[in-house]
């Protein structure tokens, strides 16, 4: 299915109640995300479902298409546009054979041969990074932004940066010929979620005309 | 698909190589497990995944319907016979869905009501308990004999005793009209598994005898 990853919004709900959670989520689509994934390490599969639901109501008002980590299983049960999986996750190629030629299924890649890799494997998009260290992620290990130009060109999908990225630091990014930013804290521990996203969305379209 | 419930191997990997895993699992087919699943709540997906596959081989030699505990989606991926679901995991409806009528789902059932929902859903089985205290499940509210009766009498598919029990503690269930017992400690910790499994097996099926 068509999405666009520009601004592509990961969510963190740690130490939030749901309603509190979902009203962040909502400011950010408000603001101009493009993409959204629901990333819960914590949940057990019938809450992670069951916040699924609730998150895909939102997105679907806003018409953005909503993607889930890791768990396949959940995806399809919420009937979520697609999933993203990690390297510890199930395979691009599983994922793909549980939720079908027309789901989302996007991979991180840190390296060129793991963006080959997800890509023979039938990833309609690519997360590579991290970029700058993260608090989501502590253990991360960095890939330079000669690595994500790598990357770029070596496959003919869209790939999206990630880590430690917001509107102050953007400008590493000049150049490289990516298809969006995805973020987590930048938008997600926002005092103003909307905000955030409208100026991301802003920087983001600027980066991506810089490079045509 | 047909199953025997008899003596179901619930495996715990916790602490030890997967080599020595795997030949635990082995002996105890060997002694006559008639039904087995993997849990594993600490690995992530792939790695869930590259163990199913070594323990659906050794499963397949011995014609055993294997199951994975929790992760549909791993299941599917691994080719495994089924799933099985607990109270907090995705919905018996939605392993359905995804997995298809071929496959086995079974479901944790501590009260008819909930074994009531869970055969409307399409379970296969059930498993009760727990029926003693745990050390794999240590927070665990156990479920009276009487109860595990209701359970049987409630609904049309097979259900297993589980909790604590092993050679010694049987007896505690003659009369129970059940289908089977799944064990976990009472083989995995066993000095010899294959002895442990040949024991339980002849215990369970004398006490399915009594109660027809």
């Amino acid at each position: 299915m068509q999405f666009d990853p520009t601004l592509y919004l990961v969510t963190d709900s740690t130490g939030r109640t749901d309603e509190d959670f979902l009203a962040i989520v909502e400011r950010a689509c408000e603001g101009g995300v493009t993409l959204l994934q629901l990333r819960e390490k914590e949940r057990d599969g019938r809450d992670y479902l069951r916040l699924a639901k609730r998150v895909k109501a939102v997105a679907a008002r806003f018409h953005i298409p909503l993607l889930l980590d890791d768990r396949v299983d959940v995806a399809f049960a919420a009937g979520a546009d697609g999933v993203h999986v990690g390297q510890s996750d199930l395979p691009v190629s599983e994922a793909r054979r549980i939720l079908g030629p027309d789901k989302i299924v996007g991979a991180t890649a840190k390296t060129v041969p793991q963006a080959l890799e997800a890509f023979e494997q039938g990833a309609d998009y690519l997360g590579t990074g991290a970029i700058f260290p993260t608090t989501t992620h502590v253990k991360t290990v960095l890939t330079p932004v000669s690595t994500l130009c790598a990357v770029c060109r070596a496959v003919p999908i869209p790939v999206v940066a990630i880590g430690g990225l917001n509107a102050g630091n953007l400008s590493v990014l000049e150049g490289a010929p990516i298809a969006g930013v995805a973020v987590v804290s930048a938008i997600m521990k926002a005092d103003d979620p909307k905000a955030a996203a409208e100026e991301l969305l802003r920087k983001v379209r600027a980066l991506k005309a810089g490079t045509r």
